[in-house]
């Protein structure tokens, strides 16, 4: 069997643990390893890309001669363009992987990941992908369960695909006493943060603010990924990028009597993006 | 009839043509206005949120005596979190509106949009919001054509209210020899960027590059963003948070063949956010 490729990133960037971790457990899955992470942390950049002034990308050989692996200056979303579109130079990864996240991107928290940015915007690309977070922050997480789960998972993901114009979104437990119970896919559940903004003087007497909140899970459902991860089971939700709420386009279209030429038309499902056959595409 | 209570965001930065705009419209509908936006352009910054050091919060007269409106050294997404958390002490918006971008925000583009954000982080906190957007980059974008569909768009919000668990995602199409064709109710059109990067040597002969590409519409449905645009209608598109793909939990269902517990249960399509009232929460 060919030598799959595999590009890696994440949030936290290219010294963090976990993402030392993913690169080993992708090593030994036999693959072809491409890194391209972010040389500083990027936490909460949600899916910010880079526009006002350009990157820097620099060969970083922290995983040893083996491994290519570069670091960039711009955020998890900029490393997947500059790795797709110019450091593997046209080849497509067979596989795109990004984290281990320290710290779960469960719920509301895909929103603002840098970990599923990175994640998403290879499914963007047409290729198959899928974020990988741990639910314990800090340096000193103890990654020590997750291997088995995630050569699993992508040994899966490369045998059987990843669901069309989808990205995986894994979320593993903290290492507990207990084993993982198993693997459940989920969706994601209606949770947000509780926020407040500590005010604080600086020196001089200038105000500044923290932000500071704590997780409220909404969703009494048994079948979301915080659900599965309160009861120690790795949690995967497939996540798109089209955000069309087809309830949303039924709920305008019944209540907000607009003068619509043709409404009829309005509301049909989205088609799923097709994996690298787009067909003739239309530039505009 | 009560003042509404309306609070405005953008990514443009306080100082933007779009946001003048915007403000000058809310408070014609006779609001009260709020405004807290970015001190300096957010352009591409996703759903990024700021949580590796404070934010700065100063209170700007550059609406006139009317308008309370404070510029916020974070993203549009921290700017609405600040908003709603501190400045706003409680009270909730009747509506939350963001732009208007000087650029498109519609299909795929949604994704890097901080203009977005801000709508969508509205949506989180249960705030009926909008996103505009007018498909004409630079500072001397003309302006002239939007106003009304700003407003009729603004009113029918307060009127009907916008679907729960949702922004809508408003493009308006540049300005034309032609009359705005209407308003249409639109899906979120399948399309992306044809990247490359622009390498280029500094004056220390070390390499940088600039993101560079053309946007492709690879859709050929009629009832897309894109062809409401291109055919010279206002664009709205419902945008949900909640990114579950339920097509891609059936794929995974039923390819990835995983020893899953209880798989009866999972794959229920979730249920929209009831805007304010979620019912006892659960802390996790």
């Amino acid at each position: 069997m060919k030598k799959p490729l595999i590009l890696v990133s994440n949030d936290d960037g290219i010294t963090a643990p976990g993402i030392r971790h993913l690169v080993e457990i992708m090593h030994q899955l036999g693959a072809e390893v491409v890194v391209v992470a972010p040389d500083s942390p990027q936490s909460g950049m949600g899916h910010a890309i880079t526009i006002g002034h350009p990157l820097r990308l620099t060969k970083n050989p922290v995983f040893g001669p083996d491994i290519e692996a570069y670091e960039c200056s711009g955020t998890p979303a900029d490393c997947v363009k500059i790795a797709k579109h110019y450091v593997l130079k046209g080849r497509n990864p067979d596989l795109v992987v990004s984290g281990i996240n320290h710290g779960s991107n469960a719920s509301v928290n895909v929103l603002y990941s840098g970990t599923m940015s990175a994640a998403i915007e290879g499914a963007i690309e047409g290729l198959p992908a899928i974020g990988f977070s741990l639910c314990e922050y800090g340096p000193q997480a103890d990654f020590s369960h997750v291997a088995e789960w995630v050569e699993r998972i992508c040994r899966h993901a490369l045998d059987h695909g990843v669901p069309a114009g989808t990205a995986l979104n894994v979320n593993i437990p903290k290492k507990s006493a207990e084993p993982i119970a198993g693997l459940r896919l989920a969706r994601q559940a209606r949770a947000k943060w509780q926020e407040e903004f500590d005010r604080r003087l600086d020196p001089y007497e200038r105000p500044y603010y923290w932000l500071i909140g704590s997780f409220v899970n909404l969703d009494h459902g048994t079948d979301t990924d915080e659900w599965a991860l309160a009861n120690n089971y790795v949690s995967v939700v497939p996540c798109q990028f089209d955000l069309t709420a087809i309830h949303g386009l039924a709920h305008l279209n019944e209540h907000w009597q607009l003068p619509l030429p043709e409404p009829a038309q309005v509301g049909a499902p989205p088609q799923p993006v097709p994996s690298g056959d787009y067909g003739p595409a239309t530039q505009s």
